[in-house]
């Protein structure tokens, strides 16, 4: 069976095993201040082009999102800004609020907000009468790509900027899956864009090649003032924080982590035409390594010979809206397979 | 000015001080431990029926809300179903989720949950294939009479205990306005039906005669465990809690209670048929103290000569949403006040 | 029976229910916004001589103690210095460590924290190697009194200061008990001082005269900033706020507070002499309206036929610590009696 | 440089990078739903001689600590006691309090917890006239071996267990070091010992050559009930779950974890003796991996001219106290080279 059910089935890409293998008898100082951090502290900074940028390794999503956004929220009556169909909203066990903080929602447009919705949602809060009734928005949260594989375009990041720069509020970009987002067709931006009009952000690292780990750059100085203690209190200050930094050395040095996901986006681009050329629309249209078809019955029991994929439910009676994901890890050979079963469905 | 804007904008009932006047040379026991907390305690216990109900009493309305809740949440990951206009969503400055828990909502019809809303909800849950990746509802929250005025039948009542039941789910009744709404002309439940149909729910004191106090009802043994000590933590256990137990104590004694909230809604009835008379529809059809309308501005002009009401946004260029609250303390001669300057538009 | 068992026993002083009773007709704007407060807090802002002074009203001491400490602590791994016997350690069931922050604890003498256990507390705090490893102290709780009667000199109190600004710490003064502290025997500062030398302190209401109500003065203006939204997401933005108002109004417009707490202390002074001629030497030699005595099986008995006092503990076989407290209530004949009775031990 | 600063200074035990390398091209199912956590859950189950046991993966110890505890205590009133110098109390910023909850703390001697002491406390919780006014423990918090090194002997955690089921406590144990406890000379218990005795335990991974991890061992179904979401909403639910499973099978296939926690044991009583050969007291007389010696000056700076250890603080002018750690990664070579060392002094 070949998965294709999620881009984190796979444990590391083998330049970070074989450093890793290479690495293994030395010893290093705890908590993330040791070589291999501060080797890659520089190299994201630089990759960000900013040398006053500020890089924490944590070890996983959930955790890195609600204590970036933990870190964001100063006062308890803060809330932050997210669509409905947000990480944070459905897929995190309610992590946001249980450090006491409301997620308010607004409905998504394939997974994305616009700047014009936080705008609207910020003149009712400041136009409201009950002032201390309600709570006060202090961060916006958006994912690049979203969870539908959507993107957001350089205009729209910089619309996005803009509000939330008019209303002081955090811009905080969830980049589990950013080298993918990067490697879309139509992404007309960088990874410096993303820094540049981000408070903070973060480098996937779990979905893109690395065995764990995220790491989190953070421009605000305020957002960055005591991070490590956040960091620490809410368990994700890790003893060995080399490990993390050796794998962020690796993907950075010569551009491993762009490499590897826009070679997964290519494979899913070629997955999408056998689906085009086999009258299949997806059910949204994303750009990056995550694809959403609507199949018939017949078609999902015929892959699922073959390969694992994600089902998330039936829009009808005879459709189930699945998902494709293709991965660092995915082969020429599988890629080879889904289209070649794609194309005789 | 007639104040109109709310239903507590008055100290209390006149009775209520009388007994005061007279008790205040007495002495009793701390934190709820005292004659007159007996009292009401039985006195609550038979008009709702039950002697093995459990009755506590707190001093206001967002601490009783977020206690019980907290209360009846006992894992962080549990959240509570309500409907998008519920008072824990819009009013009460997050107060739910600095418990840490999340607050799931679905869109209201008039302020009101459907049982079948609960039921899909509680339904894809139940299938999700993240188990671990979602919060998990643990109780609902309706409001009785809702934030628009409206009521519940018996019916609707019994099938949200249905669904409840279903899925294991608590009831819990915000009654701030109770008595107004067991007032309502097409209001077909008695107190016992609230409480028979409910896991916890509280009769509003503030805004129906007291001067400070609300009395929760918790049939739940699970739910009413320790809680004097959720009281105490979250500073809702009064040091002179003999205050509110004396409030309710002369509210029940003969019926004041409903005496006096069924006045203020016969009240509202008139108003409101003025307003039909003068060619005014109701935004939102209510039948209980509060009377909402989308009025012209020269409307609102004219009549902001004379009344206090509250604004609460502009449905359009020419309208705003306004509302008039009639309440405990409403008279005859501010009824016909109102009566007759709606009926001069 | 007489009650020495606190001074939260009665209702509220004549004065206050004249007042109340007389305003019981008229109607104000909700949540604190009205003439009352505005009165009362103009009249406080001159008594602790301070026009920016910031004065909000609370429901109870719990409450007040758990908001203002939430307010002082942005951080969630920001944490409190308290002595072991605080308030906030031993008797309020863990409400500030629910806000989610630790209270610190050194050991007390007579209740009292002193600035030199401060400076050695902080000390080790900024020399520890493994910064991120512990909570960083933000404020400093003290009663003033103490929980055991005790008070704080002036030269302590700036000396606490002192300490507080060299680490950059919030000094908070629980004054549940003000006005008996500040008519003490020995004390030698005024209320002046306590707001000079604190960043908040709150007047004690519910045991010095009132039915409810802390009044908290805030000079910070960082703590200051949205404190009303911590009131109402916590529960103590009462809804017919100008009730406490209508009380703090009438406490100090002539210095009715100050003359009732001071005559409950010359009252303990009386019972104090009377229990020092009959052969008792104090527990702990309080100078307020809270006396400790460990007396023997036979005298507790003999005074428990007239008087309700408090039992804390048995000190050895044959002894019980036990506390009488007078009170704004206590009458002379009230005093009278347990005078006599301590002289017939 | 040697480092004996602590037991977290490498990466892995071969074995378990070997492995690694093997496996790296496989594909798993995520979340802790995989072949390698069912291998190392069933072989746990039989190390700890319980076919019912529940096991589950987290990632680190601040992490796993305050994850089961706030499993365990399911009232926010709800406190767990600690002596003093627990883990929990000075080393982890917090995270307990930061979860609601009270860390009640009474005096360790050597670090440990008698069953006396519980015994004490508890009574005088029961004892309070003021139930709601003071925290409620449910939980007991030991680390086995302790900060101090030192380890319980198979009485006094029957003990404690005895005082536990006495006042419905649950009783965790934090095993960071478990290997290195078990090892000690005057051990006089088993791992099974330590299951069948506590209600919950983790088997530390980090601290016992792991790369990461932390096998957590639930005996109590009640706090077993939805691990998983704890886990997952405190961002502790590692997608890619396999790699902490996958490093427990190879340490628990053919004991390997007891054999190299051990020969790091042996080590440490080697170093132990050198030191007392070279006239040297231990600051306290642990077993285990850990070894506190107050050092004057010239030695300090005669070791740290070749090996790296931990500085605690000065105990007098001339002394500092100091630690060192031997692991599973020192060598005999590193051995040899500090006994050689320590003897020259």
């Amino acid at each position: 069976m070949i998965r294709y059910n999620n881009d984190y089935n796979h444990g590391m890409h083998p330049e970070i095993l074989k450093v890793l293998t290479e690495d293994n008898n030395n010893a290093y100082g705890g908590y993330c201040k040791d070589e291999w951090c501060e080797e890659a502290e520089t190299t994201i900074k630089n990759v960000v082009g900013d040398k006053n940028a500020n890089v924490h390794f944590l070890v996983a999503g959930t955790q890195t999102n609600f204590i970036v956004l933990s870190a964001m929220l100063r006062h308890p009556f803060n809330s932050v800004i997210s669509v409905d169909s947000g990480h944070i909203v459905v897929h995190e066990s309610g992590a946001v609020e249980n450090t006491g903080h409301k997620v308010e929602t607004v409905p998504g447009v394939d997974g994305k907000l616009s700047a014009s919705q936080v705008d609207e949602f910020m003149r009712n809060c400041n136009n409201s009468p009950t002032y201390e009734h309600i709570t006060h928005p202090k961060a916006v949260y958006i994912s690049y790509p979203t969870e539908f594989g959507t993107i957001y375009s350089l205009a729209e990041l910089e619309a996005l900027r803009e509000v939330c720069d008019k209303y002081d509020l955090y811009l905080y970009v969830d980049g589990a899956r950013l080298g993918y987002g990067l490697a879309a067709s139509n992404c007309d931006l960088t990874i410096k864009d993303i820094h540049r009009l981000s408070d903070a952000f973060y480098i996937g690292g779990t979905k893109c090649g690395n065995f764990i780990g995220e790491a989190v750059v953070i421009k605000s100085t305020e957002v960055n003032e005591d991070f490590r203690n956040y960091m620490k209190m809410n368990g994700a200050l890790l003893a060995k924080g080399w490990l993390i930094g050796l794998q962020y050395s690796v993907q950075f040095r010569d551009g491993l982590y762009f490499d590897i996901t826009e070679a997964a986006v290519r494979k899913a681009d070629r997955i999408q035409e056998a689906f085009e050329e086999a009258g299949f629309t997806p059910f949204i249209k994303g750009t990056t390594n995550q694809l959403f078809y609507a199949l018939p019955k017949t078609a999902m029991d015929s892959l699922s010979r073959e390969f694992i994929f994600e089902f998330d439910h039936w829009v009808d009676d005879n459709h189930g809206l699945v998902r494709f994901c293709t991965s660092w890890a995915t082969t020429d050979e599988e890629t080879e397979a889904l289209i070649k079963a794609v194309k005789s469905l």
